[in-house]
């Protein structure tokens, strides 16, 4: 789905009406626009219309082309989310010790997937300091204890304003993060949790996995919410496990699904394909 | 994706050009129908536009409704199938000995999930003769020896022409159908094949399987063609096999994957919703 | 895995000790026994030893063989169920409306994928009695209402004891099973729960599933105790679906994923492959 | 599966006897060892034994322990591959520009889920000789031509000698190598092909898969062998494709797929889970 010809993307929703299909693909035509792709989704049980548009303006200023749709939409009643191709979002990853997310996000930035800029990892904790310095992304730690939680956030939330983060990748930090610093950070907070949730939510989750004997274990990418593990969720995959396998072998296997259900999502996310509704999402893959 | 209410359904596919979605839309806007479902894909390697709309209409004559689709969709240089729902085509299920996905496709049949009607079974066995009868569907046993093919072809082209069939399911039938039989046809036929086409095409794919040593084995559901096991592809799927299978093993795995696979295509075709272009598909699911 | 000279089958457990795989390979060999399969287990974290162990005797007496591997078992210390396979275990089906895992269950026992019997079919509902007719296995209907429960389960446990089950599967029946009755029917039961257990247990987990906005939706196969939805997992798999997937397209593909999920587990018990200990089950598979 | 006490590890294969199982376990036992895992295998069809059985050993002197075992399999007319877990492979990696599995497999190393030494890097570019020199690892640039293809090989040789490379990875290393050349390395050598084999073997597989409309896209790991993308396969997966994504989708896609499969053959390959036979694998997962 690679394009580089610049274009725009708008996520559309709203209560559902007969037209607005219409309507939305004529002000584009109109307007001299080319519709690449076009998905849309109307919840009969819940009566409202989902799309996802993308297109190639014939006026080449994209930032008043977007505000034009942004009226536009306004007037026919819909929530819009619009952005273009050529304006790259700021993405800055938290991290503690563990490693794997942090690389597999780093190297598929680096191959070209993902339209961002990645201007900061944030730690608490100095273990991956060294391995950003190598990535030449500024690493910033800051160490949190539970006395020193409120502090610690208000630093991370300096940090996150000064890097002007747009959106923030939790790549297994281990720290619960408060319903007021996920309010003020105005950014979305993408999270991964290492089950298939709701199964398991909580720490340990391995351990739970293994307690229960289950014959699958999950990974899950969600936005992060004030109540934990309880976001909208993104993307879920699961992978066969047996009596073979200790909670070592739950957690290296766990691993490898973890970086591929984080890494996915965070593709979904920066092409905008995930409209937020009701704590769930219309991911348009 | 239940629907009570009739609505029509077209897939359209052509030269991709600026304004299509938006003509589309309108037309239906225009004519008073409200598109409930609507996906579109522009193939730009190859330049192709291909549309699925479904829509409610407001004038209750569906098949003159269809009509007027087909004539506009034909002035804006399209081609395009246009179904109603209240419409059910006639099925004719072809088997031999083997009865998983004959069973299978008519207890989904029987559950409601396929708007059609199993109108008949024909066979070159009389095995599933009496399972037939306690479906009541007529069952016709038209016997198959290299030296009869030829007359056998007729005489099931004669009993196809006589149940006015609009789609066959080769359901596990063991006979090659002759080019001149399928040209002569006059309707869709879908096979399901017992491996991963394009591996393993030709007879005895459990057989190859094995002897190749593979860690997969799989199925795939596609429109039979002049060319044996090579005509577009609907379905696939494949499972995990070991070293602990023999070849009885992967016959017996491989019969429920081949009935989940066929019973998954031919749900795609009757909801209209496979789109054949040069010899593969466009699957809106 | 299809064998058609008689074997033995054992499941052992026990503490774990040096030389316990030797012994048992001995006992078998100094018989004049040979070996088939044998696959074991060493829990390192709990310290105990599993083995699933097949083989061919030279002793014809297979029930003197059997009570021999018993008594040596018992002097290494293991817990041990022995059978053979001439002997084929009585199955009854409880079912409810739905007939899905019902005929998938009969339909893999009539393709001579079950060692068993099935002798008999209760339920609460007359909807599937013209069906199991058909298949020939006689119907018990039991009406159960919450006045007339505990009397209901006092029917079907001496139904069950005329019928001498030995397996007991829960194919969709709609009615929890007393704690009393579980402990009182004397043979394992299985049930098919439509969710990727231990998420959305307990009653409409499409709806819990659908409500909560989840990416994938389970089955999960288990043997069934007193409490609800927590017994022994047997199996479990899961399916990928998204917005456009109502609650109704849930209940449509589960039911090919519950049929699918429990004739796999029905299939490794009657294999004696499953064994079960504190909640949980190794399945040699 | 992890085991921080030293092991010994044996894959045997040979002519079906009664009573191996037994001989195997108790020549152990005699010798004082205590078997952790032991999984076996009868292959009825062409009356094969395999087993891989993995034990402490009393005798502190693995190599003394490793080599009896050698004489006492000779002697049961046994082939047996003995490695114990104290000894460290040395592994080579072979790339050309693409570093998804470059960096897997060096970050899985890192992990800690390879017990082996990576001691060098060959590439017949100089692309990934800046990441090489980061990790740490020494870089072998050995340019390749049609013309120089002989000279290279030789080069390459001296070189995996040099480093005495126990093994080989192919972490999609774009240069086919001869067979004379494979014959002469000594040491096994682990290729990934980007299709699911024997499905589009050869070149550019992607394109392929694209123009044939499937379903499905896969990843082979095998052993190389001197016909090209043939050798006995070790592991294999698949994605789902639709009709949504282009070749550079197929790409990116299949790059994830590729280092998941690569990395866990070559997992499955350290810890000694495979055995080879007749072109084909047993991998006692």
């Amino acid at each position: 789905m690679a394009n580089n010809e610049p274009t725009l993307v708008a996520l559309l929703s709203g209560p559902d009406a007969p037209g607005i299909v219409s309507r939305v693909s004529s002000h584009i035509f109109e307007r001299g626009g080319n519709i690449i792709h076009a998905d849309q989704h109307h919840d009969q049980e819940e009566g409202i219309f989902f799309q996802r548009i993308e297109w190639k303006s014939k006026n080449s200023d994209l930032t008043v082309e977007e505000e034009i749709f942004r009226q536009f939409a306004s007037e026919i009643g819909m929530d819009a989310k619009v952005e273009h191709s050529t304006r790259r979002p700021k993405m800055v990853i938290m991290v503690s010790k563990a490693d794997h997310c942090f690389h597999d996000l780093i190297l598929r930035w680096k191959a070209g997937e993902y339209n961002c800029d990645i201007v900061g990892v944030i730690s608490n904790h100095g273990d991956l300091e060294k391995a950003s310095a190598a990535y030449e992304i500024p690493y910033y730690k800051i160490p949190v204890t539970a006395e020193t939680k409120e502090a610690a956030e208000k630093k991370q939330l300096e940090c996150l304003r000064a890097l002007e983060a747009d959106i923030v990748i939790l790549a297994r930090y281990m720290q619960v993060l408060s319903g007021k610093f996920l309010a003020a950070i105005g950014a979305p907070v993408i999270n991964i949790h290492h089950s298939f949730l709701p199964a398991f939510a909580g720490g340990r989750p391995y351990h739970q996995a293994y307690s229960r004997g289950v014959k699958l274990t999950g990974a899950t990418a969600h936005y992060a919410t004030a109540v934990l593990d309880d976001g909208p969720i993104i993307h879920q995959d699961v992978i066969r496990i047996s009596h073979r396998h200790s909670v070592g072998d739950l957690i290296r296997k766990g691993r490898h699904l973890e970086k591929t259900v984080l890494g996915q999502a965070v593709a979904w996310h920066l092409e905008n394909r995930v409209l937020v509704y009701r704590n769930k999402t219309v991911v348009f893959d």
